[in-house]
């Protein structure tokens, strides 16, 4: 059995991940997060829950103290790129930044030997030349973040890969695009689950721009089958990609949920400076290592048109 | 007039850029520095001294609501390249990332156009494979630093850059190398000042590994004389490599200085993790824009001599 612990495992991805792991037999799974996320997420009979504050070192050291962790998955984020006044991105440094580094300070001395980190494929590249789109954007591209989000990611993946190198932590760096699918709570974060639970609840749906933002959308149970591939084939020390590939504009989006559930009333507002205009992955490399097909755009969101209705977005 | 404020004005590159721009006449100077580092320090006639911490928001604050600043100079640094141990990490970006981040926010708020930051061309970059380094580190390679200072760096860099693109300020982000030269004070920090001081002094001089470790030496009248070039030609929004272009290794500067002073002990300590083998920088974009020439290593070590010998090291 190898033991992990899924820090931020009652988030979207989270809770995601520690099903797909819990369902395997061969992993046994600690999620540790926030009292009142656990508190509101629906519990998973295999899997323990601990609950504390990442920000707070010794809630964390009391994990590895009294656990033997092998692997540790990091999908915590404090904050949402729409964050850009600067005494915001204080607190993004302070609240992520900071307690990685902590966190990273704690594997060594608990001789925990491998972290795999939730990083931002849609915010860590920044503005890329639309000439050089034409195959997507490759993890060796420049990273020129546009928001704090995507600078603290970016910092975060180059304090892992210092602790690599320093003390030998094996690492997987994903820069996940933009997920969506089952087991999806927030009113804020996440465009296509947003938009399908207003619609459902007969809300107008808002979008900043004129919609031709064009976005990778990823099916979340494709995401985090992905990553389980990535695990259990051992690849350590890398950084990759984790996307469809493929590019979809917040138009294209409102029209396949119209043409499920008919019309709907959309707001929009000002295009907001931290947006890039376009993010679709290169995933070639995740591709070589998995051998993964992701699901197209219309078929995922009838599955998470599906979970929404059955448990009316009880996450 | 010019109204520049010098955050670090009291440091080794400080105390020279002060003298540089105070001595021509377009520009008011104003340094800000720790008390203790401008009580220690030689004062220049014309500039005036601020005494505060870096650290603490309205100590900054106040700097800016009494004085109209045109242009920022951030010269500080809390840390040295050698620590890497997981909590200094955390006290390196607790003191140099975050109270880089409030003064951009500082900035903007008291309209406060531009900001020039000295980054490290020794730190920044990282491991650059042999191969690449056949005509030195360009601003383009990979940045992927192995000690906690350079990952800062990197780290304000891209804030600075996220600055500029969300408010408008303008930059120059300086990546310069290994300076030596008049008004140095360090005994840690500072290869060839130490090593001079030290043999003057008749101590032995500690090197670590075998003394084959390469690095781009600047003189610092170059260094500071450029960097002023730079400003007269409002030169902004770019990153630039600041540094001879010329490799010397460890040997050659021990080897330069014997020539000049005979012989003197040598104690070599174990190499460390967070030196990088060879640092040459690409500076031939420096030197399309200001047209400038190095002096060389004999010269400038002849110079900082004269100045030790003068002073008896009183920076």
């Amino acid at each position: 059995m190898r033991r992990i612990l899924i820090i931020g495992g009652c988030g979207f991805i989270g809770k995601n991940l520690s099903r797909v792991f819990a369902a395997d037999g061969k992993y046994s799974v600690i999620v540790f997060d926030k009292p009142e996320a656990i508190r509101g997420a629906q519990r998973i009979p295999a899997v323990r829950y601990i609950s504390g504050d990442f920000g707070v070192q010794k809630s964390i050291e009391a994990v590895f103290r009294k656990n033997k962790i092998d692997i540790v998955f990091h999908l915590v984020s404090t904050t949402v790129p729409a964050i850009s006044d600067g005494f915001g991105m204080v607190y993004d440094i302070e609240s992520n930044l900071v307690p990685t580094v902590r966190l990273l300070c704690l594997m060594e001395k608990y001789h925990v030997g491998k972290i795999v980190f939730a990083s931002s494929g849609g915010t860590v590249y920044g503005l890329i030349p639309q000439a050089r789109m034409s195959s997507g954007i490759a993890e060796t591209f420049p990273t020129n973040p546009i928001c704090s989000h995507g600078t603290v990611k970016l910092a975060i993946e180059k304090y892992i890969q210092l602790s690599s190198y320093l003390h030998g932590i094996e690492y997987l760096i994903l820069r996940i695009s933009n997920p969506y699918g089952e087991h999806h709570s927030s009113r804020v974060q996440g465009l296509i689950n947003v938009i399908l639970r207003n619609v459902l609840e007969g809300k107008p749906v808002t979008i900043w721009g004129d919609g031709r933002v064009v976005r990778d959308y990823l099916y979340v149970g494709d995401c985090v089958r992905v990553i389980k591939k990535l695990i259990d084939k051992g690849v350590v020390n890398d950084v990759l990609n984790v996307g469809s590939g493929i590019g979809h504009s917040v138009n294209d989006v409102l029209r396949t949920i119209e043409s499920k559930l008919g019309r709907f009333t959309v707001v929009k507002r000002a295009a907001r400076r931290i947006d890039v205009p376009k993010v679709i992955l290169n995933v070639g490399k995740l591709r070589g290592l998995t051998g993964y097909t992701p699901i197209d755009l219309s078929h995922g969101i009838n599955r998470t048109l599906k979970w929404i209705q059955s448990t009316r977005g009880v996450a």
